[in-house]
């Protein structure tokens, strides 16, 4: 009988915790599992030997089902890379050490990009140095959804949904007045659009906003923003503009670093703000009407009283594939989601070398986005389209979500 | 046979069209009554004549439902307050006009302080002109909860709600890391701190979220800030703090004004934004540790996906009273709601004279604010409890809350 380790790392989403269920789920009915234990703060409550025994924590049905209720990790989270072992092996070290004294077998690191290179560097340790009885494999999680050799990422889902539930609401908030307005909406993603594309779905049911939507993966060029703006504007009286934080220009440059000297107060002060509050000032200026920003922030990955059911479902699936698949002795890999069609929407869990998978970064497609760069291609849209279906349970008290605390 | 006409007016809430939809249903179940008519954008919709029919439009429960799940205003807004008579007539001739043309025997304007003054003048005009067979009422919404002579406002238990939640689910997103982090989360409240209040009940869960409150009515002292700030910092690696964003100094004037000189970047860059991201650079600046601000921004009114069973069902109830009310005779009153008792939850609705209503503002008494003016008392948090009580049945289309268009 072996123990099996679980942690998880990176930013916050609202289904880490569900890949986490899944993972003690798996392990609670494997009858070669003892102990299931948690590390604090992903690799570094490993090294620091902060573990928690979950077994009787998590041995009933509410408690999993308020686990996978409550947003970002239960467990706690880091962001640490491991050194490589040609500068120093003590980490290396020091994890197989905790992992003997703690009769760990299996490792379970749930996380992102950052997350698959300690994944990796793990693995591949234990291969050089011929260690197999300690089966290491990641699971996917990350709102940014750009990890490569999976369909989706586990927690996109649901900051997906729950951007475009938000763009529709904006929509009744932003059309009430007869005046003419723009409201720019700043989405999470310095790397990848995908976040901001899905504010798309705002309009599945008649909203019609976001009328404007650009991803950073497109260069974005002010003055054409600006054309773009009047000529929506001489259309419609109050428009809603979509903007990923980490919109850049033909160069790679930040906006927030290029438009420093464009967008300066009355007073003629440079001003210290994210892209929408930029532009925001741009747009007072060259055309002159009410103007408001809003950025999501982390409520577009922490609203768990929104989460996507089908994203819940997917990363509970995930955490049980990716202890089956240790337990039956794989490692170095990451489970991940394959599609295997549209309409109706099935997918299937299968393992990828996870030296394919870490460091590297999944983009929106060229073809995805329109070739005005102001909008999201129809195929985009059937992409989305069944990762926000679906809504969960959600289990309140005192008028307020419940959200379990481990620790 | 006479005629009915509802409008709204004000800011948005995610409980003013649940008013609507009483008004509606309290005047299709009356044979007194013929058409139900709504003027688009509030009282400019009157002057305008564009009324739209809402008889066949609302006539089935289905459409009712989507109407209370739709947030800010279906007959769109305005903010205009007419002209006192004394300056000129021209406004209330042309609404008695439009009142005539359509054969409108009551009127019932939903809204805020501002469109109170309307349905004053109005209704005084009316007294004046010995004009008793028009019938005007107003009935009241404001997620600011600064109306007089009601308990609360039906809009406020919403965003509440949504407050508590949001607090609560962004405890869990920031408390991820090992490392020392200040989160500031900016409320709405320019004049009352309610809203900011409410916060506090995000800790109803044990999430312990927020650490510190601070609300417009008591003078904001930078110095004590920082002071109370490092004493939290003391004690726990991760602290969330709720502001209004209507904080003041002891002179009276807005942080965002005295603060701009102090609040600069690294590069003397000013910052251009609200109370949060003031507070944020100076913390950065004098703590030192990662510092992070967000604006529950227009959200916290529009999130009807999460709005109070409680406030819904009372805002619903009050734009029955309020057209029942003026039915029956009533004018120049506003429908209130009086708390009977706290527990077990009871309240009434009475009506007001308008006079005692219109053009004031109701802020958070003194002595539910604590001493140190960084939290609020027991006696709060048992005034708000009631109101985000329950949760509301929410249609969704495509993994998209459905929300109705009226024209």
């Amino acid at each position: 009988m072996k123990n099996i380790l679980v942690a998880q790392s990176g930013g916050p989403s609202a289904a880490i915790n569900a890949t986490l269920c899944g993972v003690v789920e798996e392990a609670l009915a494997d009858r070669n599992i003892d102990r299931i234990y948690g590390a604090k703060n992903g690799i570094m409550g490993v090294l620091s030997e902060h573990l928690i025994e979950l077994n009787d924590v998590l041995s009933n049905p509410e408690t999993l089902q308020l686990l996978c209720q409550t947003p970002s990790s239960a467990l706690g989270s880091c962001r640490m890379k491991l050194s490589h072992w040609e500068e120093s092996t003590f980490e290396y070290e020091k994890t197989i050490q905790i992992f003997r004294k703690y009769n760990i077998g299996y490792f379970i690191y749930i996380g992102g990009n950052d997350s698959m290179d300690t994944v990796y560097k793990l693995a591949e340790y234990c291969r050089m140095k011929k260690i197999d009885d300690i089966c290491i494999v990641g699971a996917p999680k990350t709102i940014d959804n750009d990890l490569v050799e999976t369909d989706h990422c586990p927690g996109f889902g649901s900051a997906a949904k729950y951007i475009a539930a938000t763009f529709s609401e904006i929509a009744c908030d932003c059309n009430v007045y007869a005046l003419p307005s723009i409201t720019i909406v700043e989405v999470m993603g310095r790397d990848a659009g995908w976040l901001t594309a899905a504010s798309a779905l705002g309009r599945l049911n008649g909203s019609g906003a976001p009328d404007l939507i650009y991803l950073c993966e497109r260069p974005f060029d002010v003055d054409q923003f600006l054309t773009d703006v009047r000529e929506k504007m001489a259309e419609k009286h109050s428009i809603i503009i979509a903007v990923s934080e980490g919109l850049r220009n033909e160069e790679g440059d930040y906006v927030t670093d290029t438009l420093k000297d464009r967008a300066e107060d009355a007073f003629g002060h440079k001003i210290l703000a994210g892209a929408s509050r930029f532009l925001e000032e741009i747009l007072r200026q060259e055309i002159g009407c009410k103007v408001r920003s809003i950025e999501l922030n982390v409520m577009q990955r922490c609203a768990s009283h929104l989460a996507s059911a089908a994203d819940i479902h997917e990363a509970r699936l995930i955490g049980m594939a990716a202890a089956d698949y240790a337990i039956s002795g794989g490692s170095g890999k990451m489970a991940c989601l394959q599609r295997v069609s549209t309409n109706p929407y099935r997918f299937t869990v299968d393992f990828v070398d996870i030296t394919k998978i870490a460091n590297r970064v999944k983009t929106v497609p060229e073809e995805w986005i329109n070739e005005a760069g102001n909008d999201v291609t129809q195929e985009m849209i059937d992409y989305l389209l069944p990762l926000i279906q679906g809504e969960m349970p959600c289990t309140y008290k005192n008028g307020v979500p419940v959200h379990l605390r481990l620790y």
